[in-house]
C-alpha cells in the first residue's frame, strides 16, 4: 500500500485524470469525487468525473456535481495518464458502462475505506478505519497542502457525514470531528447543508411511512419487525426508489428489535427484501442465503417469487428460527 | 453578566450546591446538570441535582443520573450556598415543587444558552450562540481547568448531541465538533452512545407515530404539517413523555414545510403544542408568544387551552398568517 504523499505525487504528475466512484453513489462515492475533482481541476489538470448513474437527485444541490458525467455524456473514448477510483470496494462496482468508456485508462489509483477493498489499483490506498472516503479526501488534500475551495469542502462533508450517519456510527473518530470543526472554520454552513442532506424529503415519504405503519407486523416478543410496500401504494404516491430509503431504522430503531425487514413488491412482481440485524448472532445474510440473496451479518437482502403476503410468511418463517433457535 | 470565570469562582466558594434544570428534561437539560453535578462533587462540595420531573426512561442509560432527585426523595428542606440553574429560560421552568423544597437557594447562578432567558440569576453567563448548555459547561471546566471524568464526558455529549440534533442544526459551530473531538479522545464511545440516544425507542414510540400520522395535516401548499396525539391514544399505549420527543422531525424533515407543528392533549385537558420552523422569517417564538409561550425564532412552544382541535385551529390560523403574510 502507498503512502497519501505517494498517492498525491502520482496525481500531481498526471495532466490528465478521470475520477470514478461506484454505481448506485451515495453522498460519499459522489462527494469524496466531486471534492476531488474539483481540487484537481483547481491544480490545473485535465479532470473527468464519471459515474455509470449520475448524481441522485437527492444530492443534486451539492455545488460543483454538474462536474459529474454519465458514460453517454462522453463523445470519445477516455485517454487518460490516471485513472482514480474513490469509495469503491472492488473494480466491477464502478460499473461496466464506465471501464467501457477507456481507451486508456492510465495508472489505476484506488482511493477507499472498505475493509472488503483488495487494492486492486496500480497504486492503493485503503483505510479501512476511516468512516467515509471523503475523511481520506480531506486528509490527502491536507498532506499535499492543496487548496480547499467551497465546492470541495461542502462535498467532503457530504460525503462524511451522510457515511456516519451524521456523526453517530461507531466508526467516527475524533479525528473525523476534528475535520468537522475545519470545514466549519472554513465556511461550511451546517444547518444548511444538514437540511439539504436530511430534511428535504419528498412529501410522498410520509405517505409511504404511514402505508408502512398499518402494515406493521411484530412478531417473536418485539425482536421481529417488519413491513410490507405494496404496488397500489407505490403506485398511487408515484414512489421513487430513493424514497424509502433508510426507513427501515424507523422500526430497527425500536429497543427490542433485533431483526428489522422490509419487503416491497417489485415492477415485475417479484418481492425484494431488505433485512438488518442488531446482532451477529442473529445472521441475517444466512437467511437472505436461504432464499438465494446475500450480503453480511448485519445488513442483507434478497429477491423472491410474490405474492408480497406469502413471501413475508416465509421469509419471516426462517427469521422467527433464528431468533429462538 | 459574569465571565465563566466568575461563575466558576463563585462555585469554588461555595460548600454546598443545588443544581438544577427544566421541568420535562431533555438530553441537555439532565446532561449538563448531572456533567456539573458530577465535577462538583469531585470538587468536594455536597451537591444535590433536582429536577422535578426527574431522569426521563430514555435517558436513564447515561451514566451518573442516578444523582438526580426529585422534591420527593428529599427529606428535608435544602439549605445551600449556591443554586445553580442550567438551561432553563425562566425561573419557573425549573419547577413549583423544586422551589418548594428550597428553605434557603443562597446565591443564584443562571448558566444557559436560551436567547430568551432574561439573566434572573444573582450571576449570569446566557451565551445564546451555544448550540446546548453541555457546550457551556465544558467550557466552563476548561476554563477552570477542572478534571473532567468519564461521567461528564458522556453527558456533556448527550446534552449537546441532543441539542444539536446529532451535529446537524444551525446552532452547531466549528468549536462543537472540538469539543465534539476533545470528548472521543477522553473516551466517549460514539456508536454506543449514539445507539442509546437514537436507536433504544420503545415499540410504543412506533406505535404513536402510527397514530400521528393518520392525524396528519398538511395546509399551506404543503408549508404547514402539524398533527395531534389525543389522550385516547396516550393512554391506549401508556406513553411517556420522553416517547414522542423528536418525531417532529418527520414532518419537519419533508422538503416542503417551513413550520412544522406538535399538538399534545395533556393529562390535565391543557393543549401542549411545539412549533419548529426551518427559516427566521417564519418565526415560531412570535407565534407561540402569541399564545403566552415562547422560545426560539426556529423553535417555541406554549400551552393552550383545549379541546385539542380547537386549539390546533386558532394556532394554525396565526402559522397560516405568517406563512402567507
Amino acid at each position: 500500500m502507498e503512502t497519501l504523499r505517494q498517492i498525491g505525487d502520482a496525481l500531481l504528475k498526471a495532466d490528465s485524470i478521470a475520477v470514478l466512484s461506484h454505481v448506485r453513489p451515495d453522498g460519499d462515492a459522489i462527494g469524496s469525487a466531486v471534492a476531488l475533482g474539483q481540487v484537481l481541476s483547481q491544480l490545473g489538470k485535465q479532470v473527468t468525473v464519471l459515474n455509470e448513474d449520475g448524481v441522485p437527485a437527492a444530492l443534486e444541490f451539492l455545488p460543483g456535481v454538474s462536474m459529474v458525467k454519465r458514460p453517454s455524456d462522453l463523445e470519445s473514448p477516455l485517454v487518460v495518464d490516471v485513472t482514480l477510483i474513490l469509495d469503491t470496494a472492488s473494480e466491477q462496482r464502478a460499473g461496466d458502462e464506465v471501464w467501457a468508456t477507456f481507451a486508456d485508462r492510465g495508472v489505476l489509483i484506488n482511493l477507499d475505506h472498505h475493509v472488503s477493498n483488495p487494492g486492486y489499483g496500480d497504486l492503493n490506498f485503503i483505510a479501512a478505519k476511516a468512516p467515509a472516503t471523503g475523511e481520506i479526501v480531506f486528509d490527502l488534500i491536507k498532506e499535499m497542502d492543496w487548496p480547499l475551495d467551497e465546492i470541495s469542502r461542502y462535498n467532503i462533508w457530504a460525503g462524511i457525514s451522510t457515511d456516519t450517519g451524521s456523526f453517530r456510527y461507531p466508526s467516527t473518530t475524533a479525528h473525523t470531528f476534528e475535520v468537522g470543526a475545519e470545514l466549519v472554520r472554513g465556511g461550511v454552513d451546517v444547518g444548511e447543508i444538514s437540511q439539504d442532506l436530511y430534511e428535504s424529503y419528498p412529501l410522498r415519504r410520509i405517505f409511504v411511512l404511514r402505508e408502512l405503519l398499518k402494515e406493521l407486523l411484530i412478531s417473536c416478543d418485539g425482536k421481529v419487525a417488519s413491513w410490507k410496500l405494496k404496488r397500489a401504494v407505490i403506485n398511487e404516491h408515484g414512489v421513487q426508489p430513493s424514497d424509502t430509503e433508510g426507513l427501515i431504522d424507523v422500526i430497527r430503531s425500536v429497543d427490542s428489535v433485533v431483526i428489522a425487514v422490509f419487503f416491497e413488491e417489485m415492477e415485475d412482481g417479484k418481492i425484494r427484501v431488505s433485512a438488518r440485524s442488531k446482532t451477529p448472532n442473529a445472521d441475517v445474510g444466512k437467511i437472505c442465503a436461504e432464499f438465494g440473496g446475500g450480503g453480511h451479518q448485519l445488513a442483507a437482502g434478497t429477491r423472491m417469487a410474490g405474492p408480497i403476503d406469502e413471501a413475508a410468511v416465509r421469509f419471516l418463517s426462517s427469521v422467527e428460527k433464528v431468533i429462538n433457535g
